[in-house]
């Protein structure tokens, strides 16, 4: 599945990006008119992949390479047949506003619907008639009205000459140009920062706060195969969720919704998926992705691998234990695949040249145009000197801190904060102490929080000894934390010692404030008084660093843009996206993976795993079999471009109707994310055809169906 | 699957080194006991695998590792149960002389078994009665009767000075030892030189000669899956023969067979395979390895492609090439598979850092001790100076000649040596032209060979293509061969120009001798007669270097034998083997590849491609699948060591009953050809409960199935 801990953090990270406004109308048209002026003629260069925006669409390239592009009017009602949940990507797929998603984007619902005795979430759900269908609270989704290019406007208000000026400059006019089309329209707008800074354009959203669960499968058939088949394929997974929009406690009508087709995906067939990418990083310098490959996703690879070896080393002693961390296990297992895939995309030499390439020749134009030159010319240098700065202090910046999962440290951390930033300006306090951000972090600390100190004695010993293995033997963050004792001997003292877990000790420490904190003899107080001060030297030195690449970043992709123009699409912003691809079977494991599955495939998987966990089938599949017509297509694979976010994205072919329903990438996609590749990168589906056959045979769901299928 | 061209080529020649004799009984302790003496204690180093002869099995290992030691009756019992075909293993599996072994292994007979309206091997083929069951000509099955060491005897034998001497004398002495063994026996005796000659023992096998066709499945179930699913797993074949044994016209009760096990393989399970691994590299020096890594495999896999791309050249321009040339297609594609597998365990640097820490100790052990120091201590040195001077001339050994797959070259190189050798000695003439060679040779020239021009074309340009790129620009043969044209131009203008693609024209040359040869004027001739000093200068230069590293090979085989004894396997010798192994998954395409298959998964794999092929199911597996019982084992992996001449070896359990067939190494596991490693490589057989299954519910195949289970 794609909504993976990491993914979800990038797509928070890119919506606290897109802040939102209002303008005047403009077709398509009248943007790309508008744009930029471009050096060269523009060339599709499929490494910077498919996520097309839709007031952008590369309409020559579609027809070039399919013999199809659509027209204005398909474009309009594939837009506003498609939605944004919170944190996924959805379509109405009925006349009467049902909308089709993932399991895990209706968890939540689906959870909180559950009588008190049982859990949809095992159980599955499907309601029998509309009286049935349970109310989501809080859901919302939000449908793209339309979009407009606003980057004049934000660049005219822009008149400062320092960065922390240009800054909050930059800062208000997006503030108000969102906040005079709220005020204007009633709908919901964000301005989106695209190509990097490169433009700016203001999404304007319709917000429906009515949402109802329809159905959803048990999740041991929606992640059929859990941890290890995730990121794989083949696949056997039906991770749908359906919900339906109601609009004064009726069926909402929307005026676009996507039909269903009937044969659904078949081989070679153009397809586009229609949904929100979270977070890519194409734009990115190989200076970025070199850090990242040589320092960055090592590191977290090393620091999940550490922590998976503590869970296991506590599921080696205590036999509850693979039960209660399971949740722990399946996040970081899901971050490692993950980061390994973008790592993969970064070690392939091929892929590097290519970008290599194409990032020389981009410096060449620019340092071909005196104006550009001047502009852009000392950006990829700026970036690639900051990046080469942190890389020096990587190890510093890591364990300089309270890293390492442990809760105790992080208690720690926080009281020391609270008491130390009571008093002292919001200039003076690390970024999240302030304003609100203090006493929500209080309010954090005296919650009643379970210690698990077997977790916490061996997470700290794991982190030490990290610690101790990437230092120098001399560092003045080793001689506090180890205190001259083994990491474990040291981690079982403070573990020991501290009284920071209770809950009413806390209490005391807050209210005692800064003179409580400093007066405190707690081990773990103690400790974190001494590590706070080199933990906000390292984070001071690495926000100083990160602010140039940030600001040569946005100067990149204004070149980028000024160079390419719409021939590149922008980096996924958690923003609407249309991509093209291929229903295609690809090489793997030394022979072919087809372009769909099968219903046989489930049985044949369940089977040869002994119906063991997390292979094992929920009871209406075993015992309602018979029933089901066993070469029903199921999943299948595609061509398109998608990452987090596009979970629960419709898969559409030429007359816009539904074939499937987007839930993952296979594990060769994953390295999609700085360098998108068609090779053997995949986006994996749930088929249509598979929705109303289990809908009909498992769940007793002929009504929905039905509808689906408009019969 | 597991023959492959290349593989039966391995084979061929460990039976060619595999020289046939007489001696006094000798038990496996005994043995054990003469055995030269040791330096150390050996221990069991797994990356020599387990490829175990009967009279050295280890049963400390055993024991230590599994709880489980099988004894004398058990071993006896099993080595006579097992059974050796002209290329493959097999096994007794009926108290009335069935024998069981892969379907390719039984496929001449199959197809010369059909009536003339029909195939068997499309078709499939089950005996209703004992009467129906059809005799295959010139089949036979070797039956091991026993083993004896004769080091000793040949080495006495051996008193020469200079190598050509010994050599001569070893081949003399083993002739005589097999030649008194037959006569003394009446078994069928061969010499088998183990440990690259560290020892010799003779092995006699009892032969049976009335073999008959009892049932085999269609080809495209017994290979479902073809070119693409070769060498991988998850797999979904029932790659089966049934055969028996008859003896004076009635079928032959063997005193031992193998029990059907009524579970079969079950997960984690110790199981064994017994049957003729053909040939291993795993005492190669690494001077050896890193050559064929870094010269020899680079270049094989080099000329695949090559020859692929002229396939599918062929293919582009004329539709009906497909199906001609997808023998000679399918087996390219599966020689690169199997060295692009070999290649990758000599890449993996884990491996060979093992390795040659392995080979840094030997030395060291040797050196250490004066006598060793004297007899071998210049091996690996003398073996590495040949290996780097072999590769200095590589490319000139590869180009240098006839080869790239041209008929019409390799008829013109005939042609011409067969004149030029016509009144030469034995001595003067290549190897192949000595004694009865020469008439050989002089036979398949005049045989009608239909020319296929467009291939001769492409091929000869592809070589001269080749040629022109790895050899400087001023090369003699480059001169000749290209004769001043283009690569293209030059093998067109052949192609066109030369006659002897006329079996009328060719008689001509023959008859004419030496003196018509060198008076030809055909274009070919004319190049033929240029490159033909060339090549001899390479090869000559290339065999002197080969006997250098031969020598030595076996000096290292002795040494290894000297301080290991059998706790390392020697290496494969297409004589059989015991090799202990676990059922077991392994990690695959991120995810766990299950250790079974059902038959839920043949018919998935056929749905999943549309039933295409190669995944199309034969019409009975189609119209008979309500019958199957889905959820039945169907194919299943272990971790045992195999290897091309395994193919149709009995997978066993502790109590010698089948569990199992081999047919397939996965991907993962071809790289063990030099280094072996249980980690991802795996052993693909078909499951024991899916062979009755079949054979019931397909085949009408009852009292065959009644025959296997004992009712």
């Amino acid at each position: 599945m794609l909504t993976s801990r990491s993914v979800l953090r990038a797509v928070a990270l890119a919506s606290a990006l897109a802040v939102s406004s209002q303008a005047t109308a403009q077709t398509a048209a009248q943007r790309r008119a508008s744009a930029t002026p471009q050096l060269s003629a523009p060339t599709y260069q499929p490494e910077f992949g498919t996520m097309w925006t839709f007031d952008a669409p590369p309409l020559d390239y579609w027809r070039r390479t399919y013999g199809f592009a659509p027209d204005q009017k398909w474009l309009d009602h594939v837009r506003l047949a498609s939605v944004r949940l919170p944190n996924c990507s959805a379509s109405f797929v009925s006349a009467r506003g049902l909308v089709m998603t993932n399991h895990h984007c209706g968890r939540e619902c689906t959870a909180s619907s559950s009588p008190p005795d049982s859990n949809y979430i095992q159980t599955g759900f499907a309601a029998r008639t509309l009286a049935d269908e349970k109310k989501c609270a809080g859901l919302y989704v939000d449908q793209l009205q339309s979009i407009q290019n606003v980057t004049d406007r934000v660049r005219g208000a822009i008149t400062g000459s320092t960065p922390a000026e240009q800054a909050s400059q930059r800062t208000a006019i997006i503030n108000q140009i969102q906040t005079e089309c709220n005020q204007q329209t009633q709908l919901n707008c964000q301005v989106v920062s695209l190509y990097q800074g490169g433009i700016y354009s203001i999404y304007r959203y319709r917000r429906f706060n009515d949402i109802r669960l329809v159905m959803a499968p048990e999740a041991d058939i929606a992640f059929f195969g859990g941890d290890p088949d995730n990121f794989t394929y083949p696949r056997y997974d039906l991770d749908l969720t359906l919900l339906r929009v109601y609009e004064n406690g009726q069926p909402y009508s929307p005026t676009d919704y996507l039909k269903w087709s009937p044969a659904g995906a078949t081989e070679n067939e153009l397809v586009f998926v229609v949904g929100n990418p979270g977070s890519t990083g194409r734009l990115n310098t190989i200076a970025q992705m070199e850090y990242l490959r040589d320092v960055g996703y090592p590191a977290s690879l090393a620091a999940y691998k550490r922590a998976l070896g503590i869970y296991s080393e506590l599921e080696r002693t205590d036999t509850s234990a693979a039960r209660r961390y399971q949740n722990d296990v399946f996040g970081i297992a899901n971050s490692q695949k993950a980061v390994t895939g973008y790592r993969a995309g970064l070690l392939d030499t091929a892929s590097m040249a290519k970008k290599r390439a194409f990032e020389q020749e981009l410096r060449a134009r620019i340092a071909a145009d005196p104006k550009l030159q001047a502009q852009y010319g000392a950006s990829f240098d700026a970036i690639a000197s900051a990046q080469r700065e942190l890389a020096t202090f990587s190890p510093q910046l890591r364990y300089y801190g309270f890293g390492g999962g442990s809760n105790l440290m992080q208690l720690a951390a926080g009281l020391v904060r609270v008491g130390l930033f009571a008093n002292a300006p919001d200039s003076a306090r690390l970024a999240q102490y302030r304003g609100a951000g203090l006493e929500n972090i209080k309010r954090q600390i005296l919650a009643p929080t379970p210690i698990d100190t077997a977790f916490e004695r061996l997470a700290i010993a794991a982190q030490l000894r990290a610690a101790q293995s990437e230092l120098p033997a001399n560092d003045q963050f080793l001689r506090v934390a180890l205190n001259g004792q083994t990491p474990e001997a040291r981690a079982a003292a403070l573990v020991r010692g501290t009284r920071i877990g209770d809950p009413a000790f806390r209490q005391q420490l807050v209210q005692g404030g800064a003179a409580a904190i400093t007066a405190s003899t707690d081990p773990m107080i103690v400790l974190a008084r001494q590590i706070d001060p080199l933990n906000r030297t390292q984070l001071a030195r690495a926000t100083a660093l990160n602010a140039v690449i940030a600001a040569n970043s946005e100067k990149i992709g204004q070149a980028l843009f000024a160079t390419y123009g719409t021939a590149l699409p922008p980096d996924a912003t958690f923003t609407l996206r249309i991509s093209d691809g291929l229903v295609k079977s690809f090489p793997s494991n030394g022979t072919i993976a087809p372009y769909k599955t099968t219903f046989y495939g489930l049985y044949e998987r369940s089977a040869a795993f002994d119906n063991k966990d997390p292979f094992k089938l929920p009871e209406r599949w075993v015992t309602r079999k018979a029933n089901l017509d066993l070469s029903t297509p199921y999943d299948f694979v595609s061509t398109n471009d998608i990452i987090g976010g596009n979970s629960g994205s419709p898969v559409i072919n030429r007359n816009a109707e539904v074939v499937g329903l987007v839930f993952d990438s296979n594990i060769e996609g994953v390295s999609n994310r700085f360098i998108f590749s068609s090779a053997v990168g995949r986006t994996v589906s749930v088929h249509s055809r598979a929705i109303p056959e289990a809908l009909r045979k498992m769940y007793d769901g002929a009504r929905i169906a039905d509808e689906l299928q408009g019969r």
